[in-house]
C-alpha cells in the first residue's frame, strides 16, 4: 500500500523545477515532473534518481486539455492523488501592442493562465474526490511574477496571463479552501539564478538572484503549513532587487 | 472635409452602451457603434436618431481578429480615426471550479479580455498612425468591474478575463500615454439599472442602483481630460453599495 | 437666505489651493480657504476677487482640533454647512530611517493624516446634521500622492501619513456614502506645476507637470456625481510620468 | 562569549507573544520580551522557562521613545544586537467617525504605528551597527491584519494605524534591505485562538480560527530565508476564514 505523499510539478525545468523536485524528494515524498519537453525532464529525474525515491518524468502541454487529463490519469494511476501540485509553467514574448499578432498574445495567455486552470482543475477534482472519501485534502501552488501585480510596458503578453493566473488562484482558493484544499500563489520577483552559475564565487553577489533551492523551501513551508494558518500569498525576492 | 469627433463603442447595448452614445451625440460628436447582436444596435442607432448626427451601427464580434479589423476599416472609412474607443463586452459564466469546461472558461476570456486586445490594438494603430502625421492622439477606455480586483469563489470565468483586461489597460497606459495616446479603465462596481426600470419612483431608492447616464458622464469625462492630468483608473458605485 | 453652494479647501496654498478656489468659485459657489499661513491666503482671496463673490479666508492649524473646530464653527456661521470639503494639506521630510527623531515622524504624520481625521470628521458632522434635517449631504475630498500606495526609501515620513489618509478615506466612505456623503481619495502622482513656470512655452514640454488647473477641474467633477455613480478613488499624472 | 542568536518580542502577550517566545525558544535562541504589562510578561517568562534558556521580560511602552530606547540599551547589554525583532503591538476602538475623540485617534496610531517605527528605528541602528563591523544583519517582523489593507466601517482607529505600519515596513524593505537587514509584514487575517480554548475539541473546529504556534512557525521560517529569496509580505488565515 502506499503510504508516500506526492507532488506534482507541472512546468518543470533545470531551474525551479529540479529545486523543487529535490525539496519534495527529500522530505521522502514521491515526486512527479511534467513538462512539454520529455529530453530535459529526463535528465532531470536521473539526477533526482538519488533522493527519495526519485522522480518519474511525465510529457505533458499544460495548455492542452487533453494532455492535461491524460497527465493525472497517469499521474493518479501510477501513485494516487497528488498531495501538492504546482502550476510552474509561462510564456513570454516582449512587445510593443501594436506589433503584437493576435496568435502571440494568445499563446502566452495559454501557458501562463489556461493551463493554469486546467491543471488547477485536474488537481481539484482529484483531491476533492479523495475529501469525499474521507481521505485528507491537499495544496495548489502556482507561480506568479512581478507582472502579476503590474502591467509593465512591453510587458502585455506576460501581464495578462499573470494578472489571469493571479485571479484564479484567488476564486479557487475562495472555493476551495473551506472545502479543505489550500490555494496559494507565490510572486516570484527577479531573475532565478541559472543553474549553470557558480554558487557563492563572491559573499556579496552570490546571492543577488534568486536561489531556485531558496524558492522551493519557501514552496515546501507553504505546503507544510497546518491549516489554522494557511497563506494565499507571499512574495520572494533577492536582498538587492529593487521594488 | 469631416471636422467631428469620433467615439467608437465596442459592446454597445440597451444598458451602457445606449448612454455612452447619447453622452457623446450630446457633445456633438459622431458615435460609432459596434456589437454583435445587430438587431439591437439598429434599434439603437434609431433611438440616437435625434441625438447629434445620429449613430451608425456596425456587426463585430469583437472575439474575433478578422471581425475587429473589418470594424476598423470600416469605420476609418466611414469618419476616419476615432478620438475615443470604449470597450465595453463582457461574459460570465457563474461556475464551481471543477464544472467549468475549458470551452467556456476561454470564451469568456476571449470576450472579456482578448476581443480588448484586438479593439485597443486596432483603436492604437489608427491613432499612432495620426499621430505620426501631426495630428491629435486619441483616448482608450476599457471597463472594469469588481471581479477586477478580485477572484471570488465561483467567478473565475469573469475575474480571469477581468484582471487580464486591467493588465492590458496598464501594460497599454504605459506605453502609449507618452506617445499622447491616454488608456483609462473604468472599475464599474455594482450593478448597472436595467432602462426597464422606471426612474426615481422613490427618492431613496432611485439610485440604488448605478444609471449609465452617470456612468457615460464619468467617461466622457475622462475623454476630456488634459494630458497633463491623465487618470488611468477610477472606480464608480451607487452610494448604497457595499464594498 | 444663503443659496449657494460652499466649498472649504483646507490646506489652501499658492498651487492646487489656488485652482481649487478658483474652480469652485467660477461655478458660483461660495470659497472658503484655510491655511496655516494666512498672508499667503489673504494674496489668494485678493486673486480669487474677480472670480464668483471672491474666497473667504481663514488661518488654521489642521493639525490642531481647536483650530479645525474654530475654524468649522466661523465658516458655518459665515456660510452654513459646506457642499464640499478639500483636505489638501501634507509635510514631507525625506530621511533615513535611523536619521529620523520621533518628533519628525510624528510631526508628519500630524499634518499628512491627523488633520485630515479632524477636518473629515468635522465636515461630517456638519453635513450628517443637515441630513438630519432633511438636507443635502455632501462630498468630502482627499488628496493622495504615489506614497498613498508605495512606501519607497527613505519616504516613511510621507507614505505613513498618506497610507493613513487613505486608510481614513476608505473608512469614512464605507461608513457615510450610505448617509448621503460623498467621500473620495485623489492620487496625485507626480509634481504640481509650480505658479511661477510660464505656460505652455513648448507644445510638448508644457503639460509635463501635472496643472493645478487640470486637477481641480477632476475635484470640481467628483463634486458634481450624482450619488447613483460615485467615485472612491482616482489617479492623476501627466501623459510624460513613468509610473 | 555569547553565541546564541536572540529575538526580541515587542508587545508580547499570551497570545501570538507566547507562542512566538516557544517557537525561538525552541531554536535555541535567547528570547527578550517586552510588553507595558510586566506582570503578565513575568507568568510568560516563567511558562517559557523550560525552553532553551527561557525568556527575559522588559517592561516598556512601545509608543513611547524613552522606553524603547531604554528597551534596547537593556536587551544590547544584557545579550547583545538582536538576530530578530518582531512588533507585535496595537490597539484599537471602534467607533463612528463622529464619535472618535482626537484622543482616541492618536493613541490607537501612537500603539499601532509609532511604537512600530521607535522599534524599528532602533532595531535597524543595532543591527547596521553590527553590519559596520563586519558582522550578519537582521530580521525584523510587524504584524498587519485585515485592517492593513482595507478601511472599513466602524475601524479607520484601527486601519489607519495598520496601513501606516504597512507603509513603514515598505519604506524600511527598500532602504535595509540592500544593507543586508529583512523586513517583512505579516497580514493576519482572522482572529487568533485564545489560549483558553481548549484545542481540537473537534476534528473540524478546533482550527477555525488562527493557532498562535502556526502564526510563530510562520514567523520563524521569515526568519530562516536566506537573503537570496526574501519575502517582505505574506498572510495567514484559517482555511474556513472568508476574504
Amino acid at each position: 500500500m502506499e503510504q508516500r505523499k506526492l507532488a506534482l510539478i507541472v512546468g518543470a525545468g533545470p531551474g525551479l523545477g529540479r529545486s523543487l523536485a529535490r525539496r519534495f524528494g527529500a522530505a521522502e515524498m514521491n515526486v512527479a515532473l511534467a513538462a512539454r519537453n520529455l529530453e530535459r525532464l529526463e535528465n532531470l529525474s536521473v539526477e533526482c534518481a538519488g533522493i527519495g525515491r526519485g522522480a518519474h518524468a511525465y510529457r505533458c502541454d499544460a495548455a492542452c486539455e487533453e494532455d492535461v487529463q491524460a497527465l493525472f490519469r497517469a499521474v493518479r494511476g501510477d501513485y494516487g492523488c497528488p498531495d501538492v501540485v504546482v502550476y510552474n509553467a509561462g510564456a513570454f514574448l516582449a512587445r510593443g501592442i501594436v506589433e503584437t499578432s493576435a496568435e502571440e498574445f494568445e499563446r502566452c495567455w495559454r501557458v501562463g493562465c489556461l493551463g493554469g486552470f486546467l491543471v488547477g482543475r485536474e488537481a481539484a477534482r482529484a483531491m476533492l474526490e479523495r475529501v469525499g472519501q474521507g481521505g485528507p485534502g491537499g495544496t495548489i501552488l502556482f507561480t506568479g511574477a512581478t507582472a502579476s501585480l503590474r502591467g509593465s510596458a512591453g510587458f502585455h503578453n506576460l501581464a495578462v496571463g499573470k494578472f489571469g493566473l493571479r485571479a484564479l488562484a484567488q476564486s479557487m482558493a475562495r472555493e476551495l479552501q473551506p472545502k479543505g484544499i489550500h490555494v496559494a500563489h507565490v510572486l516570484i520577483d527577479g531573475r532565478i539564478r541559472p543553474s549553470t552559475v557558480v554558487e557563492h564565487t563572491d559573499a556579496n553577489d552570490g546571492d543577488a538572484l534568486l536561489d531556485p533551492d531558496a524558492i522551493a523551501e519557501a514552496y515546501f513551508q507553504l505546503y507544510r503549513q497546518p491549516r489554522s494558518a494557511w497563506t494565499q500569498e507571499l512574495d520572494l525576492r533577492p536582498w538587492v532587487e529593487r521594488f
